[in-house]
């Protein structure tokens, strides 16, 4: 199944920075580096230990392409399990290219998406939901998002699949022992015990099944849409949550946010937030365009601020009313926060005002950062963080859903069919198909078309 | 001067990508490491030999923020000479940020731009015209400056000028000898011998501030300004040149180029082609302001390329001789080539007249190809890159050039004071002159402004 051939990609973001990483894995991985890698110490890359790092240049004919470190990883402790070499070169685009062509033309072939990862599982160096993990754990921005992924990565999930599929394989293969015995009629597995394992694996199959709503809300952000006319205060709001939580972040990368529409950590937790026009009566056709976007907006999110400005507002709350109203009752199934802005401005008259007209509205000061935790803690608490919270599994991946809803219906076969006393070799048929989908998660099962798929969302040299 | 502290900072491009990898500097690195980061075999990373790479991961707390490998290097054998950890962590950037503030937290100090490449140098690992090159090395982005500033980094320019220097110190260290005899008349130095030296000086000094002109071009790029009305075909003949040279790039980079104003590397030499409008007869105001900023544009250019369509200039060649007249008028000085673009509509007689009507022209169809390897040759002989054809050393630094400068202007008044019989203190005064701009190239006389402004062109990580 496995081909053999060296594969060559970089590893690190493209662009230029201080030093890029390219990687070679295969059988001859260490050899093609050394045919193109002088060390200064004089000393053959081939004879050197795992782990250890040279310092040398990568030689093209007479032409010295750069100064370098070579790391080299001898299979089976490596990353794909191969042999592994990794240069670490001056940073410049011309360098990267120049390094990674002169290996393509000496043999080396390009790694396609995800082919060091899909090496390491075909190895034996992680199970397939492991390998998933690597690429969630790469695009995770987040810390819950994050946490996930790690936890899954290290094998949380699958050794908790495992120790279900090895319980009921017992099971199965006393199970499949009686039929051996068919007409001797014994019973090699204990019904009783095997009905307390059934339940029990139902009872997990449940959780992680459950666990999928807050994990793909986790994965792929929480969608909340802000309703409000311009000039309301929406960019201040969000650069006062994204100050919260990222300003050292920021910092850092010297991230810019020019758009509204982007996503904010809040508690660990991702936000994306979408902003809409507002949804006043009109009889102008252009601005019930506009209307429409944002019921489409607000169709596609989970959560609804509705964001106004008291100044503005304070002397007409009625029509503030009607449009909080409006949206009640399009989307009754949605979570609404009614946030006053621009409160600072208030006297206590207009404050009381407000408070009693508008029913359960946040009072907010973006400007003086009034109100911003209880706004945080109120979005918080739309989410069922209780799962991660007690570091319980989580489910992100929707093949891992598929999967367990599939196991799950074989095996409240196999719980009927126990109610009803079902023959041993029916009862085995369920008990296998139940076993396949356990498989299906770490790869026991596996074939090349759901790799091609699952690997072909990675980036290349990972 | 040097401060202890230990620095870290993001070593690869920002963005997320397979890896990425972290760091650290100073004579605490190793063990500010170690308090992070548990090994898989349980070793402490202190105890581990130099060039060795441990698997394990970074710890916060009782939070596993990621799986890492973390690669060791002891002073004084390491990129700073200090102790130096790299930490090499999956590539999102929640990660990246995470392992940062992990180590900002706990006593590390974010490293400022170029402060790893400064500690090498302080730490004579470099010197400074070496550092410099570091910074070159990673912003070239073609084979010339790349080629320049490799040989740079690898100490080509520097081990001239130290040569040049030391042989220049034991002549002014004989002059100085006799001063301390003055009363006695003696003649360390011998004049004949001092004079030679002082010649051949020169002439390096000549050679070497001469190549500036051609170094600052391949350094920069050499801008040229393509005018021509619109679709005459501009952005066709930059696809065409583009794929020339960098069609493998393209593919394993994944670049794409949507603006004609863009740098194209041709036969290892950056060219920067600048879109013009053309410079047509106009009473309309609008296009003579177009007009105005196409001669601005040549203005700053080093080429111009005037680009014209056969098809349909073929019937009215007057006015492109009309336009070809102004440019040359106006620019004698600019090189210019005159392009006929879509020659493949063209019948053997248009041919014919083409070629007589319009002197120099060069023959082009950027659809079929024909005439591009001519005019890439064209371009090419424009450059005068006989010096980086012979490995020669092409300074491309404007701080060097200017030391340069006034090393020569010295040297010149110790030859005139050598022909006119200078007295020796005199002559030792000049001497010492020289020695000190040849020391500001390599970084033997320095201050902390200077090394300031040549370190803040650096980027954070280098």
């Amino acid at each position: 199944m496995i081909n053999q051939e060296t594969i060559v990609a970089l590893a690190t973001p493209s662009g230029a920075g201080a030093i890029a990483v390219i990687r070679l894995s295969g059988e001859d991985a260490i050899v093609f580096a050394e045919n193109q890698f002088k060390t200064v110490s004089g000393k053959l890359l081939s004879k050197q230990a795992t782990h250890t790092i040279h310092l040398g240049h990568i030689i093209d004919g007479n032409k010295t392409i750069d100064e370098v470190l070579v790391s080299v990883f001898k299979n089976p402790n490596s990353y794909t399990g191969e042999n592994v070499v990794e240069i670490s070169c001056h940073g410049s685009n011309y360098i990267q290219q120049e390094i990674i062509q002169l290996f393509l033309r000496n043999g080396c072939r390009m790694a396609t998406a995800g082919e060091f990862t899909l090496r390491a599982f075909l190895n034996g160096k992680l199970d397939l939901s492991q390998a998933e993990a690597v690429a969630d754990l790469i695009s995770s921005e987040n810390e819950a998002s994050h946490q996930i992924a790690m936890q899954q990565m290290r094998g949380g999930f699958s050794s908790e699949i495992a120790k279900l599929r090895e319980e009921l394989l017992n099971f199965a293969s006393l199970i499949e022992l009686e039929l051996d015995f068919a007409e001797e009629d014994v019973e090699f597995a204990d019904r009783t015990q095997f009905k307390i394992l059934v339940e029990r694996i139902t009872f997990v199959l449940k959780r992680l099944i459950d666990s999928f709503a807050v994990g793909n809300v986790i994965k792929n952000g929480i969608p909340v849409a802000i309703v409000g006319e311009t000039n309301v205060g929406k960019s201040t709001l969000l650069n006062v949550l994204l100050n919260e939580d990222r300003a050292i972040v920021s910092e850092i990368a010297g991230t810019t946010r020019d758009t509204i529409e982007d996503e904010i950590s809040i508690g660990g937790i991702g936000f994306r937030f979408i902003d809409t026009a507002g949804i006043r009566e009109t009889k102008d056709v252009i601005e019930s365009i506009g209307i429409k976007k944002t019921f489409e907006k607000i169709e596609q999110s989970q959560v609804v601020i509705y964001l106004f400005d008291c100044e503005r507002s304070i002397s007409n709350l009625d029509s503030v009313n009607i449009e909080i109203g409006k949206i009640k009752n399009k989307y009754p199934q949605k979570s609404l926060l009614v946030i006053a802005n621009k409160i600072d401005v208030l006297d206590d008259i207009q404050l009381a005002k407000l408070n009693t007209e508008i029913d359960n509205v946040l009072l907010l000061s973006a400007k003086t950062g009034f109100g911003v935790e209880q706004l945080t803690n109120s979005l918080l608490s739309l989410i069922n963080t209780g799962a991660l919270r007690n570091n319980e599994t989580i489910i992100t991946n929707s093949r891992h859903y598929d999967a367990l809803l599939k196991a799950f219906e074989e095996i409240q076969k196999v719980n009927q069919g126990l109610d009803s006393g079902l023959s041993g070799d029916l009862l085995a048929i369920d008990i296998r198909q139940a076993l396949y989908h356990f498989g299906e998660i770490t790869g026991e099962i596996t074939n090349d078309d759901l790799l091609g798929n699952i690997f072909a969302n990675f980036c290349i040299g990972k």
